[in-house]
C-alpha cells in the first residue's frame, strides 16, 4: 500500500511538473513572439555606414560641450550615459537654465525607435542630433557656430578628415550629426536577463518575473510595448487608456499633431 | 693643402659640435635642478589609502551630476578631463547659471599642488572636493543632501561598502570626498614630451623649444613655476610683476587674504 502511495505520488509530481514546463514553454513562446533580444551589434544605419573612425569621433562630440553657445552643455548632460542615458529630471535643464518642455528620452537602444524624439519629428538618429544643438532652450548654438567651433580644434579637423575620407569639406554639421548617429547607434544593452530569456534560457527570470510577463501580455501592455526595444515602434497619445485633464496634460503640447496636422495625434 | 683644409674644417665642425653638446647637457643639468617630471602613479595620501575599489568609486562620483541640488552639475562639468581638466571658461558657469567668481583650475596633476583652490584655504583634494558640492553658486547641496542621496542609491551602498571596509556608517561625505580624492589622484599627464627630456632624452623636445626652456630659466618664470607641476608651489599675488589696476582686478576678491587676513596676500 506504502509502495503503491509513493508510485502514484511520483506520477502526479511528473504530471505536475510536465503541465509546469509546457507551460513554461508555451510562456516563452508567445514572449518571443512579442519581443526580440536587443542585439550585440548595432543594425545598418541609412546613408551612414559604420566605421570606428567615425564612431570614436561621435562619441568625442557627444561629451563635448562645445557644441554648445555657452560651452556648459553637451549631448550627455540630458542623455548621460551613467544615468541610463537620461538625467533623471522631469523636464531636463538648458541654456540659461531654462527647463524643457519634455522628458528627455533615453539614447540606449534609442536606434531601434521608429523615429526619434516623442513626436517622432526626426526620422533617424542623425536627423534628432542637429535638433538639440540648435534649440534655443537647449545647446542654443546654430549649425555655423557648431561647425566653425570644431574647425578651430585642429584634433577634430584632422578626425573628420578620417571619418569621412575623400570628402572636400569633412567638417560639416551634416557630418557631426553623422557621426554623433554612428556612437548613439553603440549604445546597446544586450544580453539583459530578460534577452536572456528571449534567447531560450528560461531560468534567466525568475517565477515572479514570469508571473509578472505573464500579466503584461495578458493585459495588453504588448500591444504598445513589444519588439526589440519593448516599445518605441508605433504613435500613442498620452495616457492611451483615458486622456488626462488639463490639470496633468502640458498647457502649449500638442504632441504629435505639430507634426502630422492630425486632430486624433493631439497630445 | 685641401687635404690640411679638410682635417681642420673635421676638427672645427668637431669643436663646435662638442660646445653644442655641452650646452645641451648644461640645458638639461638645469632643467633637472628647476622641473620634477610628473610621477607614473600618485602619491601616497594623507589619511586616505588608495585601493582599487575607491578609485572607481571616486570616478562614479566625479562624473555624477546627483551631487548638485539640480541633478544637473557635476565635478567633471567645471574641470572636464575631456577638455585638459577645465571647463575652458572664464569663470564656471554654477547653480541657477550663476557665474562663479574665479577660473576653474585643472584637476589634472593637482594633487601635487602646495594646497587646493587658487587660495590654497582647502589643503588636499579631499578637502577641497567637499567646496563645490555645498557652494551655492557651484553644486548648491549640502553634505546632508549628499548623503541622503547616495544612500538612496543601493550601488552606490554596496561600493562604499567595499571603498571603506569595515566602517560602521561608510557612505558618508568624509568618505564621498575621500574617494574623490583618490580618483583624482589617479588624473596625471606622465610621459610628456617634456618629462621624457627631464629623464634624459634630449631630442624629445626640438630646438626651438630649448631655446624657450632657456629664455624660460633665465627670465625666472621659474621661480614660481618649477617643480613637478610647474607651479602650485606657492601663493602668489595676481599680476607678479605690477599689480593690475581696479579695471582688472574683480572688485570684491581679496584673494588668499580672506585666509590669512594678511595683507601682503590681497589679490
Amino acid at each position: 500500500m506504502a509502495k503503491g502511495l509513493s508510485w502514484l505520488s511520483l506520477f502526479l509530481s511528473l504530471l505536475v511538473c510536465c503541465g509546469v514546463l509546457a507551460a513554461q514553454d508555451k510562456l516563452l513562446a508567445r514572449a518571443q513572439r512579442a519581443f526580440k533580444p536587443v542585439p550585440e551589434t548595432p543594425p545598418p544605419l541609412a546613408d551612414n555606414p559604420l566605421t570606428p573612425e567615425k564612431i570614436e569621433l561621435g562619441k568625442m562630440l557627444y561629451f563635448d560641450p562645445r557644441l554648445s553657445s555657452s560651452w556648459l552643455i553637451s549631448c550627455n548632460t540630458c542623455h548621460n550615459l551613467a544615468l541610463g542615458g537620461v538625467d533623471l529630471l522631469e523636464t531636463s535643464i538648458g541654456h540659461g537654465w531654462q527647463k524643457g518642455p519634455r522628458n528627455s528620452p533615453t539614447v540606449l537602444n534609442a536606434v531601434f525607435n521608429l523615429a526619434q524624439f516623442w513626436d517622432g519629428r526626426a526620422k533617424d538618429l542623425k536627423e534628432q542630433a542637429k535638433g538639440p544643438v540648435q534649440a534655443a532652450v537647449e545647446m542654443n548654438s546654430t549649425p555655423e557656430r557648431a561647425v566653425k567651433t570644431l574647425k578651430s580644434i585642429p584634433e577634430y579637423v584632422e578626425r573628420f578628415k578620417k571619418a569621412f575620407p575623400g570628402e572636400a569639406d569633412p567638417v560639416s554639421f551634416d557630418n557631426m550629426a553623422r557621426a554623433i548617429e554612428a556612437f548613439e547607434a553603440t549604445l546597446l544593452t544586450p544580453d539583459s536577463r530578460f534577452d536572456r530569456y528571449l534567447k531560450g534560457d528560461t531560468a534567466a527570470i525568475n517565477a515572479q518575473e514570469k508571473r509578472g510577463l505573464e500579466l503584461f501580455l495578458n493585459k495588453g501592455c504588448v500591444a504598445c510595448h513589444g519588439g526589440v526595444n519593448l516599445g518605441g515602434t508605433g504613435y500613442f497619445a498620452f495616457g492611451v487608456v483615458e486622456k488626462p485633464g488639463a490639470d496633468v496634460l502640458p498647457p502649449a503640447d500638442k504632441g504629435r499633431f505639430e507634426v502630422t496636422k492630425t486632430a486624433t495625434d493631439e497630445y
